[in-house]
């Protein structure tokens, strides 16, 4: 059996285990299981319906780098006509892309650890991945101590064949526009609320998109306005407009700034809540471990235009990059699928890595 | 007893049956056995938990004008703490302005039915006018063909001792904006719709107030965004903005050219959908049954800048106006009362008008 066959049908089998979030516990002893089988049940921890695969000791190989292999093994809840099948280089099947196609790639290549060189890899597999965030599996497996310390980490999200550092980080936050009420047969007694948000509007319609650079690479900040809402009843000059706004800031930036910055553009007459906040992942498309290897690679190099678990990493102080097979676009989509070719790429690089 | 104290006493009597609308039957059946007392069982006709009470014949008074004095016998949900009392020249109760004063000055005048010269009075009593315009009872009593022709009603709402003709009607409608969706980090692949509607918010928000005229009095026109609502989840630039807006007409307007006037204002990109329609109020404040006695009367006459159930008999062809004791500012408060005075008041006004 061919390499490219071989992770095409580990891909279709990944695919063939219900796995929707909150229900991974068969996908998770699957995978157990085969990290057992492959480097024996010493090196394996289970976590939740997360799993840990460390193969070598902890002593072996000193002075190399511990490289962390990542992915998670939840889908989004599937689509009723998904077909399931290997057809035209694809492997069809929900979370094809996203990610069971890394997982193939990350399994392929824990079956053939000792031919690993240069490294001293560990396997994570985590669960809750697209569920909100406070159900994400990753944060309580580098919490939990059972890893080593890692010098560096791939996520195999699909990247479309290139790398993509660093990611966005996020706040969410309600802005509350006072109004003063009254009747709507008499509204020149209060102040409507939803007119009194027009330069707040008009502010955030300006802001357009800031550009931060890194290297070659250019993130974008923005800062939308995505929800309004209003509680009053329909005959009242409403006395509040509530405005989600979601602000998205590069590496570098932070939550508070971000925060500091809507409070500023919003004025001292509205009030701001944030609700949700995320860190960005910091950059390291020219770390000293993956530089010469994307280079060589000739690896697309593409910032990361939304949040992804690398800020999970690298807010715990550990260099990572999103590299894997599958397709971007193909993510959360019905029919979805993953091109054995990006397999066979992604699976070639990695190797091609640990040989460097 | 002065007419002061049995004004009070009949006040108080009827605040102290609770009548919540939808809960009408036990004083439909007090005001039923009150009518029957008064003028004889084959004058009281009860439809549902309305009463009518018509006590002259419809032979008698020829040439003389029937005149309907109405009032609903509902209330909106009592506060906990409402006092029942006649205290410092008021009487407390839930529902004494609004509209318990009024139908006590309805019964006070039936008990002299005979005494009342110059007109062929009717009375009528309804149910549901607090509760949702469907649930109204007035609708089915003036479809109901039990009532004769009538010249002219007095409906005795609250209406700090003036006249309050006409009655303003209005539209609901629900203009949605469209936009174009995208991904929040990646705005600029779509268009915001909250932003897409600044040009309608701010039309509406310079619309201010149009006077239309009727002699002395001056309604006001006004056409307001009283609700916003987007229904997308917070991290999508959101393709739709939903608003309530509420557009207040004139007597002489009409709800067609309300609708039609809004249509152009919020132009050909969005869509309007009217969810609601009440038509206003003709004004009869000059009509000659009652221009001489507002004149002797010395009764401030004052726009009803809001809907009444006056628009349901100036649309049915029969001139009304709301002429009523009770304060307008008690409606529907914690504590309600209404001054013996504003009783006093309203039922020597009537006294004289069939005097003329």
């Amino acid at each position: 059996m061919t390499i490219r066959d071989e992770l095409a049908h580990l891909t279709l089998d990944l695919c063939n285990i219900p796995s929707e979030t909150c229900h991974e516990a068969q996908i998770a002893s699957w995978v157990q299981q085969r990290c057992a089988a492959a480097a024996g049940p010493h090196a394996v921890t289970r976590l939740g319906n997360s799993v840990l695969c460390e193969p070598f000791g902890r002593d072996e190989r000193p002075g190399q780098p511990v490289i962390a292999l990542v992915g998670h093994i939840d889908t989004v809840k599937c689509a009723e006509d998904q077909p399931y099948e290997i057809r035209d280089g694809r492997v069809y099947g929900c979370g094809a892309s996203d990610m069971k196609a890394g997982v193939a790639v990350m399994l392929a290549l824990l079956d053939r650890w000792r031919e690993l060189e240069n490294a001293r890899p560990v396997w994570i597999f985590y669960d809750g991945e697209e569920g909100p965030a406070e159900g994400n599996g990753l944060g309580p497996v580098l919490d939990s101590g059972a890893l080593p310390v890692i010098d560096f980490a791939f996520i195999l999200e699909p990247t479309d064949r290139g790398v993509q550092p660093g990611c966005m980080g996020l706040i969410h936050a309600t802005v509350t526009i006072p109004g003063v009420r009254a009747h709507s047969a008499r509204p020149w007694q209060g102040q409507n609320a939803i007119y009194a948000a027009i330069p707040f509007l008009e502010k955030l319609r300006d802001w357009g998109r800031r550009e931060v650079r890194f290297g070659d690479l250019s993130f974008y900040e923005v800062i939308v306005a995505t929800a309004a809402a209003t509680h009053n009843s329909r005959n009242v000059v409403p006395d509040a407009l509530d405005l989600n706004v979601n602000f998205r800031f590069a590496p570098g930036n932070t939550a508070e700034n971000a925060e500091a910055e809507l409070r500023a553009l919003a004025g001292p007459e509205c009030t701001v809540t944030v609700t949700d906040s995320a860190p960005a992942g910091d950059v390291y498309a020219d770390h000293p471990l993956i530089a010469e290897w994307i280079r060589r690679e000739a690896l697309p190099v593409l910032p990361k235009q939304a949040w992804t678990d690398v800020a999970r990493f690298t807010t715990a102080g550990i260099p990572a990059v999103n590299f894997g097979p599958g397709e971007t676009g193909q993510a959360h989509q019905a029919g979805e699928w993953a091109s054995i070719d990006s397999l066979e790429h992604c699976y070639g690089a990695l190797r091609r890595w640990f040989a460097q």
